[in-house]
């Protein structure tokens, strides 16, 4: 097998570069300087640039036994393009780093690559820079930023809902969490398992529906990374309101199908409210919007902003704050 | 020893926004949406965005027995700005990755941010946004992620350097490598080699002089960052011409000093010519151009852009090619 240490630096990019480079068809006026220079320079036809960047680590973020590089890729690129599209904005561009034990198979670094550029290319965002390094033994480390732009549009930000907006969710909930309980238990996997260890592998969140929600008035847009209620209790403190979320709407919409078939009700409703790395967005509507109008991926309204009760702001369930945390990066589960 | 393990990522972040909130001014012109939602949202008043990354790796790129934290945070940022420099443009802002093994020391991520944040208050570039992730025992990885603008300048490109043009470099050559050299030597550092050694862990390459070498007419423009030959190599491939370097003067007016002291003559042209992590300014100007006449740091005249030779375009010291490979990340020194 051949690994990076066989390759020069400059061999491994000439491998790596057409991937990305056939992946999206882009223009001078798109992309004024690609991959190749000390920088890239991507057009930012508004004269704002949005920007966000996320990685992703061997053994922590996926184990190679579950993920192939492919699916990696796929996974980095698309929690950072849900970024982009959280604020309302297209992504345009997308820079790739990769440190990596020199004894990483040439071939995982290339599959990456394409897992990444199938991403790139369904939402038309070319990779144009990056880098590479070597680490130590056993360590492979993807860090993806992606650029977008807001087409004119204002950002939409987390800290813009209002009582009495409507609260919705557009893609599936708790699937990715749902998919990785499925994995730890260790069992084989059911039929209706496999499109939540699919998802869980190499999710698609509905990033195109991030500038939809803003043309449609949202006043608060976040995707789901950390679970609904982390996330949701971040657009309420930031905000100054609660949210209170339907059990009815999340166990009927939601939590049914293959998510009750594989884990029980109880379990998932759990994911549905705390799995995290989902990347569906979530959004703050004023009262009175209809969106079964609005066009692309469905929405599912799943709550109303109400007043901040009594000490902080918190998002409740039926009223109740409910017994499901979110994901902590360096406390764990 | 309070460690990342010991905190939550709220309490962390809590801990590094402020390091890097006061450390540059900025209003909502310039940074629309800051640190804290989804992605953040920069000015781009060219109607264009520069972007790169670089990172480090502790064991690769630093030694903890030789680096401060502080030290790291200034030489990851510089190095990424140098970049955004060699393009012509002004770094507009910074994303800071980090992934680390939950046993490192809060005190250390938050001097990293200390380090990170004087470079952004140097540059007028602040840092909007970022990643924390936990990693395996013993890895520290920081990426850093630059845009910059090109206040309505052409970027400067490898390839449009010209036969005839003067090559020029701002900044100083081998200080970097001559002071790994020293450290890695494991002897007591002379005191003449003092300032190679803090060269080596916190550059301050003169990135400010990037737009200024585009004002004055560059035709190609990068930063050292693999050494002066491999870099100026990269031009002289993509602009299909060769260059040659006069040997005196790389001698007098670059390994003369500390580095010859320190090493000797012979290695200390062989840190000038081949040393890397340098990011000091290489660039190409019509004939004619008056170096002495450019603002900011000086820029010192070393070569000639010629005409190709036989075979692939090379750079030449005094007409012959030199013995002095640069740094490939994969294969080592």
């Amino acid at each position: 097998m051949e690994r990076l240490r066989d390759v020069d630096e400059t061999e491994l990019l000439a491998r790596v570069f057409p991937v990305y480079a056939g992946a999206v068809p882009v223009d001078a006026t798109a992309v004024p300087v690609g991959p190749g220079d000390d920088a890239a320079v991507l057009a930012a036809p508004s004269g704002t640039v949005v920007v966000t960047t996320d990685g992703m680590v061997r053994g922590r973020d996926w184990r190679d036994e579950w993920s192939t590089a492919h699916d990696v890729g796929v996974k980095v690129a698309a929690q950072n393009l849900a970024d982009v599209a959280a604020m309302g904005a297209v992504s345009t561009g997308l820079l790739v780093s990769l440190v990596a034990d020199p004894g990483l198979a040439v071939e995982w670094a290339v599959d990456l690559a394409r897992g990444i550029a199938s991403v790139a290319a369904e939402a038309g965002a070319p990779v144009v820079g990056g880098d590479l390094s070597s680490g130590p033994a056993g360590v492979v480390t993807v860090t993806v930023t992606a650029l977008g732009d807001l087409r004119g549009r204002r950002p939409v930000l987390r800290s813009g809902a209002r009582v009495g907006d409507v609260v919705a969710v557009c893609g599936s909930l708790g699937w990715s969490g749902g998919g990785l309980a499925l994995l730890l238990g260790g069992g084989a996997v059911p039929e209706a398992g496999e499109r939540l260890v699919r998802y869980h592998r190499a999710p698609r969140p509905p990033w195109e529906s991030g500038p939809l929600a803003a043309d449609a008035g949202a006043t608060a847009l976040v995707d789901v990374s950390d679970g609904l209620v982390t996330d949701l209790g971040r657009v309420a403190r930031a905000s100054g309101v609660g949210i209170d979320l339907s059990g009815a709407v999340l166990e009927e919409r939601f939590a049914a199908g293959p998510l009750t078939t594989c884990l029980g009700p109880a379990e998932a409703l759990r994911q549905v409210l705390a799995g995290g790395e989902e990347h569906s967005l979530a959004a703050c509507f004023p009262p009175g919007t209809d969106l079964g109008a609005l066009p692309g991926a469905p929405w599912v309204a799943v709550g109303r902003v109400v007043a901040a009760g009594e000490g902080a702001p918190a998002v409740t369930v039926d009223g109740v704050v409910p017994d499901a945390r979110g994901w902590d990066h360096f406390a764990g589960a």
